[in-house]
């Protein structure tokens, strides 16, 4: 049961953004610069690490919201997110993608927890400055998402079936404003 | 020593907006949107709540500029912010003000700590709806901010005379981005 009155038919952030559309456009616009583009990471790779900080976090609607798109992206059942939650550095992903999902979860627990030598290794692995400024700010941006969406106790489907058909909304039309407004399943 | 290539001339958070001027813009939006209106929470209510998580996530950088900026409204030499990150129980502020500071506290730890009692109690001293959403993402938006500055290792100035100054000027005019991305001292 939510903490304050959204609309009842709307789960999680999307609540959050009926409730308050002012602060819903500069976050929908975050969102699509730092998670629609391929510049330096790929979609795929920023929505991994969405989902790999959201799943820290234990904010089930976040990481099933945001695996469900890497799914889509990949169009892989699952199989490398749940690789990655499990353990990343056993997962099929680039060794750039790993020691960038290492600064992630230092940058989870605080940015004091982030040291040189993540940092070195990441641009040893192939890092720009970009690829570690957009890890750093993409999970901020979700240490930000996944309080907003669980500190007021939002409506959160159970069943994982209502995701797939909203992930693929967004990995075909990006985070709009207007797709965060409009009530629809999931 | 920041991790990337930043402007050695800006401060914290002033030298990842010029970095990345593009989400800079959706940032300055949302800190303005949340810090500088004086609906339910005063605009030095909000700046406290912003201060007091920034103290609680050890951003030196976030904590000094804020507190700065409520000991501008409140023209009192930081004596109302030191008495919050002491003890805000004790602190000369509202029971609404208390209420919501203990929500922020447990928003700031992760978002499930939120208990349906702290909400009740908040509601019971007179925050609104509006109150307990912003309480919540003002403690959302520094988890991003703090770890955004921290995670970077950006300059921070010690120099605590540097930071009153730059209050000033956002008391003054908001968190323009223009205000962001103009070199000047703190």
């Amino acid at each position: 049961m939510p903490y304050i009155d959204v609309d009842p038919n709307l789960p999680g952030i999307r609540s959050l953004m009926a409730f308050s559309p002012q602060t819903a456009e500069p976050m929908g616009k975050i969102a699509n610069l730092m998670l629609r583009t391929n510049e330096g990471l790929t979609m795929a790779e920023r929505e991994m690490i969405a989902t790999y900080v959201s799943y820290l976090n234990d904010c089930f609607y976040c990481q099933q919201s945001h695996g469900a798109i890497v799914s889509c992206y990949l169009n892989d059942d699952n199989k490398l997110i749940d690789q990655i939650k499990n353990d990343y550095e056993q997962a099929e992903i680039s060794g750039k993608l790993k020691a960038l999902l290492s600064i992630a979860g230092s940058v989870q627990k605080g940015g004091r927890h982030v040291t040189e030598e993540q940092v070195k290794k990441a641009k040893e692995a192939g890092a720009t400055d970009k690829d570690i400024h957009d890890t750093v700010l993409i999970t901020a941006l979700f240490c930000l998402f996944n309080r907003y969406v669980d500190g007021l106790a939002t409506n959160t489907p159970t069943d994982l079936s209502t995701y797939p058909p909203r992930a693929k909304q967004i990995a075909e039309h990006g985070y709009g404003n207007h797709i965060f407004s409009t009530p629809q399943p999931a």
